[in-house]
């Protein structure tokens, strides 16, 4: 464990997808959507404590999270949750973390991650890191860490490595494929999925900024005296309110000439369906999945039920269902159907206003 | 309004087939399963009062209801609520309510009611009890109340009526019959459905018990004097765990030879199933019945959906469903299965106990 390693959490997310059971003041990072005790925010950063000391930590969330990102992690001090004021995409998320640590640690090498994926083998993933860490200082690069696929996902960003080393330049980003173009990349070799974690020295990121997105550069390092100080909330303000949203791919890695990836294998997940949830989810004789203390089930099956604590269900002749209930909503929807989430919540905002969603 | 006609409420029952809404400590008679603002007992209660002075209703309920009672009727008060130590059935229910009349005032004229019943057309309804009181009263009979039926239903009692008098003598009960049967019955005009509501004088009823039931009659006179003083609860309690159970209808309406019947067709129902809610309910262009602040249905037809007060539900792709949501049961089951329930209650109540029963 180094002192000057950090570890920036990127928790502003909202997280529609999981609906009922997310809401825009409980997103998806504050959840335990898998049932294993412990919410999302919660296992990031004990996946990273090994490496990272705890005061090295930065929460970058919205304003209205503050409170639960301190619930979540209590080890962290106010200081170390950084507020937007608005979400612009990752790029001024990150420059608002990297540019903090370039006050306060100008040798800091820092590790980008997102709050609410799913990560199995802890120690691999744990010494993967370390190794990025190793090369970013050591060669200044912009590190990815590229996940080995093992399905066509149409609901992931690929990268293409150049070479067979362990750790590779990138030849290229690519957003979301449609299923053909994903099946390519997966009998190809070359791609692997991007996990949205990123590593690097503070140098090298600022240097990148400066390069590619110059305008956030003067933005951000205009306000350099105030980070830290009573100042930084409304500089910050004004930084969030004249910046562009763009994310740090397209910004910055796909420009860049300094990126690696370095791909693993280490059970990975952006968890980002309730169908990837049933998938995730240990089953029964009949392929149900259920999150609850009492389910009885009858001509049911490759279903996902999940209820709140304390509460049951009788299910009967339901297949290939999501059943997700809470307290004030329920989810009954066929799990092919699980991409109209956000067209429910379009219906239900406009007759209920804000109250259920 | 005649000073001596009173209304004897039986509220003992369970109601185990509208679970997970109706539960052992919340019967069916206690809940507002119609979503109409008002329980079944207190819509009994009101259907009556326009006929019977409201110091003369008698509710016969099981002691763990008592409190229940007083509060769906608070213009009842303590002593008008008769508790059975334990069910047995409606005669001994009646008993206990006919001879507590027969020392309160020989001359009552006595109705005897379900508590959870349906009656829309309340003015024909009552038009017609005050009729079958005046018959009664003249004739000393025993009164029935028979309804048209319009369908061959197989979960309801038969009355068969031997002329076409607008009252007349009955020439038969029959229990629920097979549905081929039940259509010989509908078709052929003289099968009425069996109400539940008996109307008589109480020295009828008495004089009857005394000839059918003399094991009753003897076991209910000889406390005569215990009834409305602090002996009660004692004496009753003994009486019931020696006398046996039988309903009325076997021990004392089929055997008598002054059994009459007056059939009507006031919108009656005794709403016993979701299944029968379902049919009772208004329905969308979809028909989907829906009782609940707010759902939004997607492909989903011909469903029944119950939620608590405050909850919404987004439900995609169900056709012929019934999902009746509280607090801490979930219940997603075909309509065509509602007969099941049963089971299911009982696989609940291996698992967990009585929590959810």
């Amino acid at each position: 464990m180094v002192k000057n390693t950090y570890c920036v959490i990127m928790a502003g997310g909202v997280g529609a997808r999981f609906w009922p059971k997310s809401r825009k003041t409980m997103p998806k990072q504050f959840l335990d959507i898998l049932g294993t005790g412990k919410s999302f925010i919660r296992s990031t950063f004990e996946r990273f404590l090994p490496i990272v000391p705890k005061e090295n930590f930065l929460v970058v969330t919205n304003q209205s999270y503050k409170e639960l990102v301190l619930e979540h992690l209590p080890e962290l001090t106010d200081k170390q949750v950084l507020c937007e004021p608005i979400g612009r995409n990752t790029a001024p998320c990150i420059a608002y973390a990297a540019y903090s640590l370039l006050k306060q640690d100008p040798d800091a090498r820092m590790i980008v991650t997102p709050s609410d994926h799913l990560v199995l083998n802890e120690p691999d993933f744990q010494s993967i890191i370390n190794e990025c860490l190793e090369f970013a200082t050591a060669e200044g690069a912009l590190m990815t860490v590229g996940i080995q696929p093992t399905r066509p996902e149409t609901g992931y960003g690929y990268i293409q490595k150049s070479n067979n080393e362990r750790i590779s330049r990138v030849k290229c980003f690519t957003e979301k494929p449609n299923l053909e173009l994903a099946q390519t990349f997966v009998e190809c070799g070359e791609f692997f999925w991007n996990s949205g974690i990123f590593i690097w020295s503070v140098k090298a990121i600022v240097e990148a900024f400066q390069h590619h997105l110059p305008e956030h550069h003067a933005l951000f390092s205009s306000i350099l005296n105030d980070y830290g100080t009573e100042r930084e909330k409304t500089a910050i303000e004004q930084v969030f309110s004249e910046c562009k949203a763009i994310s740090i791919d397209y910004g910055v890695m796909e420009k860049a000439d300094n990126v690696y990836v370095r791909c693993g294998d280490f059970g990975w997940s952006d968890v980002g369906t309730w169908g990837s949830v049933y998938q995730l989810s240990e089953k029964d004789k009949y392929e149900n999945a259920v999150v609850a203390e009492a389910c009885y089930t009858y001509s049911t099956e490759r279903t996902f039920i999940s209820l709140p604590k304390g509460k049951i269900a009788v299910v009967n002749g339901l297949k290939d269902y999501i059943i997700v209930d809470t307290p004030d909503a329920l989810l009954i929807c066929p799990r092919s159907e699980e991409q109209s989430i956000k067209n429910y919540i379009d219906d239900v905002r406009f007759e209920n206003g804000e109250k259920f969603i």
